[in-house]
């Protein structure tokens, strides 16, 4: 299953809002017979695929293993619980059940009864953070909420003046890049980019582009910034709080994301999380600064944060969540560590959120 | 060598101020005959406890592995050499060279006028780490400086208020306690103790106390604080600079060291750097608040950083390095990553000064 999880992430940034998938055909012996994924939206399913590339071997006897329930209903392309029963399988292993309410079960009860074993449950967890952005929109009704921060060994974003460049090295600008490649969308305020003028693009590695979305409720961005020279080739969202266009909601390009105004023209994270879905965005990865950090900390919708840690001292200076404040010392939000790995001369540490 | 410096080891924190050594002596077939290392101030030294281990056996054509230079004066113990070359031992591979004026070279020098091959800079960078204090005591004149911190994923120390109960787990506690054994003193700040009240003693692991040293210029320290109450058992000094004796100078067991008032009451790190070997301790271990860790960053005289990260998010909060700030964005401080490891839920990592 392992190795279905990762044929599952080549389709990794082509394939939503669809979710990534892999499959693969084993023989009664135990001799891989096909294999495939879903590697583009509209294209074929993974289940097919590796049907197809059994190459008419006869099946009988033969398991699919699958990280996503097959699906029963008819959408871009036909069903695959009906392909999986003419290929004569005889059993399906499954990470999951599809959170999707057009399946949700109904594919595995379609193989049932037809006579196929089916077997659920083996690396769940790990298939439900590969669609995390799935099965997040579909089970929690909002996109997933991932955090990248780029922090010196004390603990800051910036100099008081708001310089960054460059806290970490080369390698871990790398990875941010692969971040950004592995989410539907990008989130900074317009802070950052007045500050940094950022691209927001995926260059240093291959991958497709996020959305480029912006929390601009009352300044808009400079009409001559990065973003809004490359909005025509890139989809980039500006989101405003109440009727008012921000300033740079003409440039071409641009989509305006008109959000209700909550709280004195600020953005209710909750909001956004809740329509990103809607505008295909099913995962999201949030790069700063601390005003955008520290009300999605407020709003406790912060799934996982990546901290790249470089080995030098800033002092004084901006820390990623100063404007948050938890409602006493017990009541901190807690999260537990997933990954540690060095990336050149700095480190990178995932962390994943706990209930308190 | 790697077991002559584990061997080393095992005097950490009796032996002080002498290095911690440790001897191997091998047969020229490569048999272990004898091990040895500096268990205790004022006893025996590594070599000649590794020769009478050797129990009489014949040491014609036998190599002593040893981490640092063997001794040639006569101090409370007579001279390794001396013996080595009675002992008919022909060759001496050891780390590096005593730093030690009154051995520097000599020790070698005598080795190999009494015809014993000698080589020298196996582990060296190792060796010398091992007895940091020691080294930089006598080459640069000053105490080692280690800093240890404890932040949480966003890098803080504690909350607005001071609180910070606890922020790291049982696991990254006990390593505290450990950094505490293996250096000869332990700083913290009259803010420190009176917000945190610690004990600063090592406790969750053996080993045994380093001296307590309090920065209080002025405020000094309470009277009913623990370290007062414990100061006729473990040696405790409070530092003042100029004259003025503080509050809590006439506790029972409580030393004074007084150092010259540089800039309004604040005590020069430079100074209590340059003062401490005199009084024993060779190596500090900073453990803070923020106004003592901000004034030896910017003294530029902390040699390794120990950050125990902990995975919550405190916000709005104290920074370690607060106090501080580089003269431009260029200019802060660098350090590179030796080591990083989890303990329990939080993950440790330590960093070594780079020049800049």
């Amino acid at each position: 299953m392992q190795r279905v999880l990762r044929l599952a992430l080549k389709g990794r940034g082509h394939v939503s809002p669809n979710p990534r998938v892999g499959a693969i055909i084993v023989s009664s012996e135990g001799r891989v017979l096909g294999t495939g994924y879903h590697s583009r939206f509209g294209e074929q399913h993974a289940e097919t695929a590796a049907i197809e590339a059994c190459n008419g071997q006869d099946l009988r006897g033969a398991t699919i293993y699958v990280n996503l329930e097959p699906c029963c209903h008819e959408g871009k392309t036909p069903p695959c619980c009906t392909a999986i029963i003419k290929a004569g399988i005889e059993r399906v292993v499954a990470s999951a059940t599809d959170p999707d309410s057009k399946v949700y079960g109904s594919g595995f009860a379609m193989l049932k009864s037809a006579g196929i074993r089916v077997d659920v449950g083996i690396l769940a967890a790990e298939a439900r953070y590969l669609n995390r952005g799935y099965f997040s929109s579909r089970e929690r009704g909002r996109a997933w909420c991932a955090v990248k921060i780029a922090l010196s060994l004390d603990g800051k974003m910036a100099a008081p003046d708001g310089q960054s460049k460059w806290i970490t090295g080369p390698e871990a600008r790398k990875l941010a890049h692969a971040l950004r490649a592995d989410h539907d969308g990008v989130l900074v305020g317009s802070g950052t980019v007045r500050q940094d003028n950022p691209e927001l693009t995926v260059r240093s590695v291959r991958g497709p582009n996020p959305v480029r979305i912006i929390l601009a409720p009352n300044t808009g961005i400079p009409e001559d910034c990065k973003l809004a020279k490359s909005a025509s080739s890139v989809r980039t969202i500006i989101v405003t709080a109440g009727e008012k266009d921000p300033p740079g909601s003409d440039i071409r390009g641009i989509e305006i994301l008109q959000l209700p105004d909550r709280v004195n023209g600020r953005i209710d994270p909750v909001d956004l999380l809740t329509r990103l879905p809607l505008i295909g965005v099913q995962s999201l990865l949030i790069e700063g600064g601390s005003s955008v950090l520290s009300s999605f900390m407020k709003a406790d919708k912060i799934d996982e944060i990546s901290v790249c840690i470089a080995p030098s001292i800033v002092g004084k200076g901006i820390s990623p969540f100063e404007h948050f404040l938890p409602s006493s010392w017990e009541e901190r939000p807690r999260f537990f560590m997933n990954s540690i790995k060095r990336y050149g001369s700095d480190v990178v540490i995932t962390f994943s959120r706990k209930a308190n």
